[in-house]
């Protein structure tokens, strides 16, 4: 069996629900420790964070990764039990098989080779890993190391982050970027009163009409060559006291923009709340700022580089895309980082049987060292 | 003690909280029968109604009143006990005092004392009583009962409803009609999706803000001499399944018009599903016609002779006015007859240690007896 292999069973074994490493991290870090590497662990509240580094100086390549993983659900709903790390059809079964435990233990590999062949390497190479990255706010994972790095100036140059990024086949999909999220929970005041005194109170339902139709008209930016146009969506809207008689006093709505790199999130927040001004509302919002979009764009290093290891070593052109959700790429980009994702396929990610082709995890390690060697060789 | 006054705590010491009338009807009907009366129960569901008329032909005059009440609340809030009908302070206290065994009682005493006076008065004259009049429906009480005179042509010409009139002096305002009541259950259908991928999903939100404004700023009517314009409310607002990150699949509203004499039900219906289709909504909408609006005009016998008995028995102009919520009248008046309420000061209403002043109480059978015999004798 594969050194990849067998690590990534050891780390599937390991029942690292998020918050949860369950014995992870120390696992990667001793082996790490071995090559080489110095270690440095980062634990905050409930979570386990880890920056393994090697060698001094020059241009930093950091891989990204997350030791946590979502739970399983109902395990009877599993033909492979989901923390059992089976291999059955040239796949490897479990719950982190794809997201993303194979990755973790392809970058560990990879690096550890990496090191052994290059003793002297320039820069350095570091493997960062945290376990709050399917948590709800990811408050004390890479968005805290990174804040970390900043105050003590750490360099990152380049970042490849494991999360699967292929649709069907390994190297066919790399993410160069992501859009931000920015939410906010609006209040919008009136005053309660009885429907047959309409002039004795003020509706919040019918004051917010001509500001939500603005909202939702409007045309934030144009997106650009590598991101659609930021959008902005009402996903929760709430008024009324459930008596058909009262007007109600307030109206609760819940807003989400997922936004390009057209538009930063300060823009969209002061453009919202001028747009609630003119229409004279009595409001409050509160902001949530899940992530600043961010983008690597053609002709960057880290990127062509990657690019290349695909159409190489996995004779595909990859799509280079921005689409999906988050990842904890948006925390490193704004250190001045560029950012790529690569890793398996995500067809079964956050799915009952989650799994990953035994044939792609052993070609994963090849793929990131050769990112190391094109980069710091 | 007067005749009214007894019969007032007799009826206000039977428990008779909606639907249940609690004997209350029984007693009026053995009194109205040995005066001559020609008695008519109508039961429905859980519901009294009590129909007693005197004489043949000629106008119909009717007093119409409900011997139900709201409940009492926690009577241990009450200084004097809500069913046991005391007498304090020349006052008479008790759940109904006001609104409306008070007149019920007045207008059985003034009827007695009518065709007492007056056996062989011209046309008729007549009590209705419901005991469903403060329930959420009202579809057994006076509706029901209105339409079974509608099918077999019963005449009704002019209509006292004891409602509890006065602000202030007994005597100092009357109802001459009441606006109309409308609802709508409206749901508007979208495409649920993710917010991340809005080109997936419709909003329902978004597709309904424009027609929502327009409502909003509609002017349905300009309301007339004797109402405000017809006003439309949105009561309750619901969408959004809770999450953040789902836009919805669909939106539901409740709203609500007060209407007045310038605009029909049915107008307000087509008016409405007009702007819903003009903005291509996926929509259904399903109403409630709680009542028609109502108006007795000026110059009617009946309101000329209910101003003139305030004017003269009371010594006050009574105001004439057509606010408040609405009342069993909104069924009567569509059978041809004009509509008018008179009764004691509403100041207690629905409220705990509600009462009647017992002087305003004795001066009512006065005021009913006038309007009979100016009509009728």
């Amino acid at each position: 069996m594969s050194d990849v292999l067998e690590l990534a069973r050891d780390l599937i074994r390991r029942r690292s629900v998020t918050p949860d490493d369950a014995g992870c991290q120390e696992l990667l870090a001793e082996r790490l420790e071995r090559a080489g590497f110095r270690i440095e662990r980062m634990r905050h509240g409930e979570v386990d964070n880890l920056w393994a580094v090697h060698g001094e100086g020059g241009p930093t390549l950091v891989f990204l990764g997350h030791t946590d993983v979502v739970p399983s659900g109902p395990e009877q709903a599993w033909r492979h039990p989901p923390f059992a790390a089976e291999i059955a059809d040239s796949r490897l079964y479990g719950r982190g098989a794809a997201d993303m435990k194979g990755s973790v233990a392809a970058m560990t590999v990879a690096l550890e080779q990496f090191v052994g062949t290059h003793p002297h390497h320039p820069g350095r190479v570091a493997l960062l890993l945290t376990s709050d990255e399917e948590g709800p706010t990811n408050l004390d994972g890479v968005r805290r190391v990174a804040a970390h790095f900043r105050e003590r100036g750490e360099r990152i140059d380049w970042c490849v982050v494991g999360e699967p990024s292929a649709k069907e086949r390994l190297g066919d999909l790399i993410r160069v970027g992501r859009r931000g999220s920015l939410s906010g929970t609006l209040t919008v005041r009136g005053v309660q009163g009885h429907v047959a005194y309409p002039e004795k109170a003020l509706n919040p339902i019918h004051a917010f009409a001509p500001a939500l139709t603005e909202l939702a008209a409007e045309r934030w930016d144009e997106g650009n060559a590598d991101f659609p146009p930021t959008s902005f969506q009402v996903s929760n809207l709430n008024a009324g006291t459930g008596a058909t008689n009262v007007i109600p006093g307030e109206l609760k709505a819940l807003i989400n923009f997922r936004f390009c790199t057209a538009s930063s999130a300060d823009e969209l927040r002061q453009r919202t709340e001028a747009i609630l001004h003119r229409h004279g509302l009595d409001f409050t919002l509160e902001w949530n700022l899940s992530g600043e979009s961010f983008l690597t764009p053609p002709g960057g290093c880290l990127r062509e580089t990657v690019v290349a290891v695909c159409r190489e070593l996995c004779g595909i052109e990859p799509e280079q895309s921005t689409g999906g959700g988050t990842s904890d790429g948006r925390f490193i980009a704004p250190l001045g980082a560029e950012v790529v994702e690569l890793g398996p396929v995500n067809a079964t990610i956050h799915k009952v049987d989650e799994c990953v082709a035994v044939a792609d995890l052993e070609r994963l390690p090849e793929l990131y060292r050769a990112v190391c060697e094109r980069l710091l060789a």
